[in-house]
């Protein structure tokens, strides 16, 4: 399981501050914080405390990167931001997102491919997120076909088949574990999958339960990667027990804290 | 989720002394509880305390239909034994199990089309437990078949693929899973599946955790019932949170405490 780390997003009142005043500190120790954890990625999100502009998105990565070694996810809308952040990124880095609308595929995926990143791409187009795994999967096809008609390697797109809370949208959550199978059979290679996962739970009660039920039901039909909570000890642990039975990491006695190695 | 429960079983000190001592108390007792935790069938297996006879079968069946109505599943490789606990049965009786060898698909299902019965039809023959989930299935589809000539509806029969301890054999889980996805296309309307779930985590470490996260993921994949502890809390929460996400059963705040009704 690929772990995005979701905490430095300015909706969070500390990164919110901190982006305003241009301090590091907040931004830095969630970094550490997360990659301790285990990220493999760190989700950058400016959020609504400042303008998305090219400056701060330039600002955020290297204050992250000047304190972790690992790859930012360039969660923006922004093109101009996207890109800014990509030219000071070391590493591969992730872009967080595209539709299958062709105005943001033609404007995202030369980035992608002029600086050898990564991307997700959100099986919705300008109608908004499908009700059913097929309407999913079909935007998810629009969407590998470009990525190929660029030139990108498949293994580098991340489909996310979108989530909805299931207080609101509870006919979603099958239909997504459907798509999830289905979109891992569009390429071969497969393109990988990702979730926002903790939107399943918004405004649910036991979220960290829902949260890491549905990470584990997900996982058994393929998820590759996830926009999470690092630092959700039972969430991990979870993960843990999924990778020990999809046989993916080797069984000991210890594997719950081989993991958090 | 069908809740077959596990406890009444001879190899549990407190059973098999029951038994032994044709004392019904511990017997009702766990009837009693775990049809309050949830049970939909009880499981009964004379276990190694005493021989498996008709007579204990019989009086077995007998003392938990007296004290609860619900339907038990008659756990014994005793042909004879479990001919004697159909004939006093009260309502829909299951039988745990038959294989896909040709002989004990002759001696058993006559035996499920006379009473009535479910059945579990285990996805092995005298070859043992098949390694892929390939093999799996193929010994599912002998048994689908029988079933089908013996004029038994699709919906009795319950498909067990057979989970072995991740401890020693972690390579079979996920093909447990993928059987478990082929068996329902098997035929249509479609067998049930179910597994014998704690044979999972059998002597590892963090057995409640690994039972509960094979689970949900074999929910996630179609699984109907499992032969299980039903008195575990955390379990439970958690297969509630899996019918939620699967939109089996309708979302609300106190949705644990509905399930648990």
């Amino acid at each position: 399981m690929i772990i995005i780390g979701e905490r430095i997003n300015g909706m969070f009142n500390d990164i919110g501050e901190a982006i305003k005043n241009q301090d590091p500190t907040a931004i830095q120790k969630w970094a550490v914080k997360q990659i301790e954890a285990g990220s493999h990625y760190l989700d950058a999100n400016v959020g609504p405390a400042v303008e998305d502009s090219p400056e701060v998105m330039k600002w955020l990565v290297e204050v992250i990167q000047d304190e972790v070694d690992a790859p930012v996810c360039l969660d923006t809308t922004n093109v101009d931001a996207m890109e800014a952040g990509l030219e000071v990124h070391k590493g591969t880095a992730m872009i967080n997102s595209v539709t299958a609308e062709p105005s943001k595929l033609e404007a995202i995926l030369p980035l992608v491919k002029e600086y050898d990143a990564e991307v997700i791409g959100l099986a919705m187009d300008k109608s908004g997120v499908p009700k059913d795994a097929a309407t999913r999967t079909a935007k998810a096809m629009e969407i590998v076909a470009n990525v190929d008609a660029h030139g990108i390697p498949m293994e580098d797109l991340y489909i996310d088949p979108l989530i909805l809370p299931v207080n609101v949208a509870q006919d979603h959550a099958p239909e997504v574990l459907e798509s999830i199978q289905q979109v891992k059979k569009l390429a071969d290679p497969a393109p990988k999958t990702v979730l926002g996962l903790s939107n399943v739970s918004q405004n649910c009660t036991n979220m960290g339960l829902i949260n890491r039920t549905f990470m584990v039901m997900a996982m058994a039909v393929g998820l590759d990667a996830a926009i999470m909570e690092a630092n959700d000890q039972e969430m991990l642990d979870s993960i843990a027990t999924a990778e020990i039975i999809l046989n993916n990491d080797v069984y000991c006695d210890s594997f719950l804290q081989q993991f958090r190695k």
